[in-house]
């Protein structure tokens, strides 16, 4: 506690303060979901297509659902390189919290007009713009952290660390790519958040170490 | 941390994620309650009177306030029997919080209609599907894990397994079953679910070992 | 693990399940407060003045952010005295959540008519019969749990836990007559459940230990 | 567990359930954030310029996160000298959080009028008063925990604790002024807010230990 720069070797309080952060952002997703009101006609279906006719609602809650959940599955992986946090990692993290905590945001504005031709366009450029954000500051965060072995284990190895750095590099320039995408079509844009998004259900990369090194801390 | 399929042998961060999405889902029921609108009347007892007519607000509140209860007490209950945790899992477990966290909508849904007899039906149906989904996410999950003690104790006989797994399953059955009813009686099927989820109340199977070996993780 | 009725000899699961709704439920009271809507009239002042009259939604808020915070103090110092959980003690600690998780709403319905002298006395009615509610459930929980030592610490002196139980117990019936009150006139009422949440201010009685036992688990 | 005041050695549990409340209350702000309606004009810019028009509402929302992460951020700092916690703490705490939780609402009122030339006076006043509580609680928390080396670790250097003494209460100060300030100025009174916290930003000061101790709880 008494190291240069205040240094903390442990990471168990951020985590356990961002698993809060995720886990409440990803079930305030559902207060987007408004009831319908059914109130005219009078067939005791109606509330059935009503109910049916928020496939937008469904789709922006599923999909922020995923990216959230995987963020936060990606969260937990990465906390396993590093040993410690400064107060700069703090603050960092933070941002990237405040990039994750506003995705209900967009994703209600998505939920809202993804239905309507005319509105769809804005609606669907601020969700990309909206999925960005987290990217760009999953990717500082990482970059912070890794660079000269900064907070992350010792014993991780250089190829390793590249090869991470590259993989959180290129997935926000397909994000600004798909923004870019959604400002031509707008379907275009989402299909690649899309396809990007599923393309991280995928195992994350196993961690390498130094060879003829032990796995310490 | 360098084996194979890099299995995380710690449930210890994906329970307290779980547990956050739990305490959050269970305890955001209450924003579906809206404090009544009493202004033309000038009676001193008319508010009680609108308080008592949210009967069914209270009934969707108490109902779902349980089911999640349940969940995550046999949550808590499973993770005993798992001993690692997975990529896979941890996607598993992310759609069954998912199935969680959308429930206050169904459940908004129900307060809503539930005193309304045109559109009781479809907020029934609609409330018993939302019922179904958590069923089948935890089935899969439990299967996944159990089979052939991939993330689950070795130690634990081949019996109580099978056991859990017919256990899980016929619940499953049971609200596709409540869904079928619901589609043909509202009340049956609600009723269905209500007797399904009182009979969760009694306490779990207690969990039985191989004989002949210790209780080991 | 294999004992008869299942307990499990630890509480952190519990009690941080408990911990994240009890976090909740008191944070959730701030949206009970509106923004007010001020259009008419143009004095820079109005707004001020609008904040100004919200004073029942202050109150509101801040009595029951203390008694939930009261609560969480308490089962944090109670559960220092618990040493096993078993299902059912789970299911009535659901019970007292779901009792915690409802005071928003009885907070929301005392904000809005709490300066209406018409429906004050409905309001007030339903807040005390609000905070009933966790007390019983509370009491509910103590007496289980206590009764023959069933999942306390076992070296604690039998004079201290009935102190405990007389203090519970005599809480609630004073629930009870605040609920009385209420009916009456709804200020005594009131008071009452001030005057006695005020009272739970004061520290905790301190655990007395068996003699000549050595404190253990 | 039998000393006198009935001290607790181990502050796990009130820092558990404050990272819940910073988290949720952190995360309840985005619900500050409406989505627009855009019905009358038929331009598929509408949206986006409407979305463009919420700045006040970003503002607020990314001003309170920061606000809100800065002190989560010290509550963690500050626990790494905290070493036993008693009920008075517990309860002062809890005022803390109250403080806390209580943000999202000048926030709101903040991003509804902040765009409003005649009740931005108001508002940022309101926001002002809202920002100067946890700055109270906070100082008043420090002031009694520190004081003698109540809750405080023993072995930290008197000069430290009066060096962190003055910088909460000049941060007190400051926050007293910049109310004063929005009276005269809002515009002004709202820059000092930013200065001050942006101030925060910077690392803590780093623990200093009394000499030839060593560091021990």
């Amino acid at each position: 506690m008494k190291n240069e720069s205040f240094v903390v070797n442990s990471t168990s309080r951020i985590e356990a303060f961002s698993d809060g952060v995720f886990a409440i952002a990803i079930t305030l997703l559902i207060l987007e979901l408004k009831v319908p009101v059914v109130t005219v006609i009078q067939d005791k279906r109606d509330l059935m297509i009503a109910l049916k006719d928020l496939w937008p609602s469904y789709f922006a809650y599923v999909f922020s659902f995923i990216i959230i959940g995987i963020y936060w599955l990606n969260h937990h992986y990465i906390f396993q390189l590093f040993k410690r946090v400064n107060h700069t990692f703090g603050i960092l993290n933070l941002f990237f919290l405040m990039s994750i905590s506003f995705l209900p945001f967009p994703t209600a504005v998505l939920a809202e007009y993804l239905d309507d031709d005319v509105h769809r366009f804005s609606a669907v450029t601020f969700y990309t713009f909206g999925l960005l954000l987290p990217a760009i500051a999953w990717t500082a965060n990482w970059i912070y952290g890794s660079k000269e072995y900064r907070l992350i284990d010792h014993n991780l190895s250089a190829e390793f660390i590249g090869k991470l750095t590259r993989l959180y590099s290129w997935s926000t320039v397909v994000y600004v790519l798909a923004l870019i995408l959604s400002l031509i079509n707008e379907w275009l844009g989402l299909a690649t958040c899309v396809i990007l998004t599923l393309h991280f259900l995928f195992p994350p990369v196993k961690p390498v170490y130094k060879e003829r090194l032990s796995v310490q801390n």
